[in-house]
């Protein structure tokens, strides 16, 4: 048994944008030599999200569309008081989809589906270089 | 310290069919012969999730109402145009549902509520066999 | 590699009630001598979640806030003429937030942002002293 850290690093535009990082991942289990196992990724940022797409040009206008519907940007939140930078909607998006997502792997191939793919959403209101941490356990 | 992976098999129904897997996990959690560690049960498939929930009849039918709700079935998705599979609120509750649970276990049984099982839920319109990831890991 | 287990107790008013955890798991994770690996933090109880969030006094008004939007208190739940007990909107709160989250750590340190927290919510309609699992694994 043994673990293996790195790191994503992601140009982000924020306004929910949706990055692709299953590769990215792919690679981190490849290169950690451990065969069986679980790896952790982890979004760093309270405005950020992980989750799984299917990587299609729809869903990509209809998650965006969705999040606009429950958690609008331009509303009265509590937090933009505190702050002023008018992000509410970015941190509730956030605790709702949630920073974590850990994935089964056997024989260095994670056990996602044929069209399902590991996605970070950045839902903050402005663009960064964004930090993903990868932890892989196993033997 | 080792891993023992596995696959649940479960015919499903579709359209927000909510099945109890507890106990397989439980049964895979003993048959592992791990006694202390983590079990992730994770999805394959992109229009599926995994969560907890008390199952019982009410809450079978007001999860589906709620998710009837925030995402309806019948209203124009963008990834309905791509595919033309009618799907699109089946990948939009999945991704927010999410498809990846990780429990404790502790002397081979995992630390839930008395009432807090661990449920499938299938999003899709159709009905099919679904494969339902299972990775234990610990000593 | 090894295994550490310990459970967080809060006292909780329910309704709501957002407890910052992130100094206990830090701690728990420090006292586990365990450098590298991840933690799983699963909250014990169908009427609980678990995500993260910027813990300032904005944002703990925005989130029951939204709880309240999407999942109301006082409508007609199944779960309600069930058992009578007027929680449906606690039980489909927690499994939309879900229960579990899985941090990883490096050099003892998990990899949160800086304004990123571990927070237990309590959905329950009522106070009570809630047990949140806590696995370490790592090297």
């Amino acid at each position: 048994m043994s673990t293996y850290y790195t790191e994503i690093l992601k140009k982000s535009n924020g306004n929910c944008d949706i990055i692709n990082i299953t590769e990215d991942v792919s690679e981190i289990v490849r290169e950690s030599s451990i065969k069986n196992g679980i790896v952790t990724v982890f979004s760093i940022g309270s405005t950020t999200g992980i989750t799984t797409l299917e990587f299609e040009p729809g869903l990509l206008k209809d998650v965006p569309a969705f999040m606009d519907k429950i958690l609008p940007q331009f509303r009265n939140y509590h937090h933009n008081d505190t702050w002023g930078d008018g992000n509410g909607h970015s941190h509730l998006r956030s605790a709702l989809t949630k920073t974590s997502l850990t994935v089964p792997f056997v024989n260095s191939e994670m056990t996602l589906g044929t069209w399902q793919q590991i996605i970070f959403i950045d839902f903050d209101n402005r663009n960064r270089t964004r930090r993903i941490a990868v932890q892989v356990i196993g033997d």
